[in-house]
């Protein structure tokens, strides 16, 4: 299967240094993953599905970025940064199983195309697949480099369960008493842990960077990863499907804890409050159209005519400005950080990149 | 949630050292899963749920017997002992999912009781806990063996996907064509590697054993694993459901591939034949009862009838028979691979409980 083109069509520096991990890292991840199939079916085929997507490779580029601007060689993290690739892929595949996601890249998700159990089974493989090259490491950074980094990558596994389970919990209880500061904390173990601290401290420490001042750049990494995730959040409810690769109102369909969706709810008036809790203790109809979505089962699934109205909701009590100025303050708190711990990085391609991330961030249709 | 008794009732020597180790490994799993609830939900309460049920901790004991065996320690395998556990148990809730199996342990699988979502998120945080452990290692085994302990660990992960997208594969395409050389590769896989070679293979590496006596080993857990595997799905079919923990018939009503439906629609006339594979093309009914087991759909969702027709099926064609041939004559392999490798080992329980087990995996009866 072919690789996407590329999603960045503008001809920026950031796009193309987007574009340049995303080449290196798909060579990297075809070198990972076998090629034998005589004694494991498709599993191999179906672990590069989601990675030759249109992807931004957005971790390896913050990973190599990371390393290279504190003075490392790309070939000493080209391998930890497919590592956390596969990860961002397999949680994906598992995510999307999770939430009942329909659409991954503008294409279906693995487990509509080849159903729960090879999906959930696929995950796993990958997840499998992670560990020999990060203790191939050891040749490539030293021994001490490469436990480092295998501790940040076992914690990093473990922050996203757990912020995985919190949301979980939420939608599996139908819990709408989260606050704008429970949905922060879960974020930041769901989303800022493996879509940034994890890639920056790998890439820091592949370069050679001390604990310290690995602290100080997860102080940059953190409140990025918070605002990233609030603004996939909005793009879900503002962006255009084409560009943006996920089904727009997803989210609403899935009935997940946005802040949008949490602070309409809490600035409601009381029926209207009550309608949309209503709307969110249904489920969403299956993706295979077995069930219309506008019928008698409205008491059971949720419909078009309620998706709209959660919709509506968020328009009439200003959720969208609130998530945003949300992800505004975070994005400058990040901003802050970066400044600090960038004071003494000579100019460079990869510097640049990374001052530039934290208006992309906030700033980004895709 | 309090432990479940020991299953083994009988107060022989094998029964007790099964017992006892499954009481040293259940208080270390408890150590390796944190307590600490604030930010996690149920995460860690949940990884409980399985290893606190009835199991036999065949792969713990197997693994403290053959580093003992061989003059290691106890304490230098009991951690990696429970890393194994914990795998096994994180991969039993994926295999649940994936083959929708109701019980597990005569109780609910975890899916059942908390959901698929919860279930997938709770595996994937028992997979993120088995690294860290892993590391610790190199302090007490030393860097050499604890990196041959995490080799092994990540080759088992590899081998047991392999293993289980072979399977899954079969049941998605609904194809019946494989044959008993298939299925032993796949149980070689989805089973041996992870109940048998690796637990033998790290006790080993933990003890000191070089390369060359490793591989020794696994000529008698390679075909163990086999049998077992076989002997489990035997007593799926005439094992008694209280002693046995999981549902009678589980396999025909999930259309599992095992040595005795392949042999029976091999060797059934051709009428017989044809109905057995409409049958198998038909899905199981979900365990709520939304679905009646006798109704109209009996044309989509196997019943009780036809769950009857494949067991009577299985019973005329002799595939019983066959299939416990099949497990004694891996069993007779596995007995002679340990003669030739415990030739120079000293008596002790370890020496006897290895010996004892080649005849426990055929002729157990849970």
């Amino acid at each position: 299967m072919p690789a996407s083109p590329p999603r960045s069509d503008a001809p920026d520096a950031f796009g193309a240094y987007l574009d340049d991990c995303r080449t290196r890292i798909l060579g990297e991840i075809r070198r990972l993953v076998p090629d034998d199939t005589r004694h494991s079916g498709r599993l191999y085929e179906l672990m590069l599905d989601y990675p030759l997507r249109q992807g931004k490779a957005l971790r390896p580029a913050l990973c190599i970025a990371t390393c290279r601007v504190l003075g490392g060689h790309v070939e000493s993290v080209l391998r930890t940064a497919a590592v956390l690739e596969l990860y961002h892929n397999a949680f994906l595949i598992h995510d999307d199983v999770e939430d009942g996601s329909h659409k991954r890249r503008s294409t279906p998700t693995l487990h509509q195309l080849h159903g729960v159990p090879i999906a959930v089974n696929v995950g796993d493989g990958m997840l499998a697949l992670t560990l020999e090259p990060l203790l191939d490491n050891i040749e490539l950074v030293g021994l001490g480099r490469a436990l480092r980094i295998l501790q940040t990558v076992a914690r990093m596994a473990r922050e996203s369960a757990e912020g995985q389970m919190m949301e979980l919990e939420w939608v599996r209880r139908g819990s709408w008493t989260p606050t704008d500061r429970d949905y922060v904390r879960m974020v930041y173990k769901k989303t800022s842990w493996y879509t940034f601290v994890a890639p920056i401290a790998v890439g820091a420490i592949a370069a050679g960077a001390d604990a310290d001042a690995v602290e100080a750049l997860k102080r940059f990494a953190v409140p990025l990863g918070v605002a990233f995730q609030i603004q996939d959040d909005v793009l879900n409810l503002i962006g255009e499907e084409a560009r943006y690769g996920k089904e727009i109102h997803g989210d609403l369909w899935e009935g997940k804890h946005t802040l949008a969706l949490i602070h309409a709810l809490r600035s409601a008036p009381p029926a209207a409050r009550a309608r949309a809790l209503h709307i969110l203790e249904k489920r969403r109809p299956p993706a295979d159209g077995s069930v219309p979505r506008e019928s008698l089962d409205g008491a059971i699934w949720r419909t078009q005519e309620d998706v709209e109205f959660l919709r509506a909701l968020i328009g009439r009590t200003g959720a969208i400005e609130h998530a945003l100025r949300c992800a505004r303050r975070h994005a400058d708190r990040a901003r802050r950080s970066f400044e600090a711990v960038s004071r003494a990085w000579p100019s460079s391609v990869h510097r640049s990149f990374l001052a530039e991330l934290v208006d992309f961030v906030v700033k980004r249709d895709w």
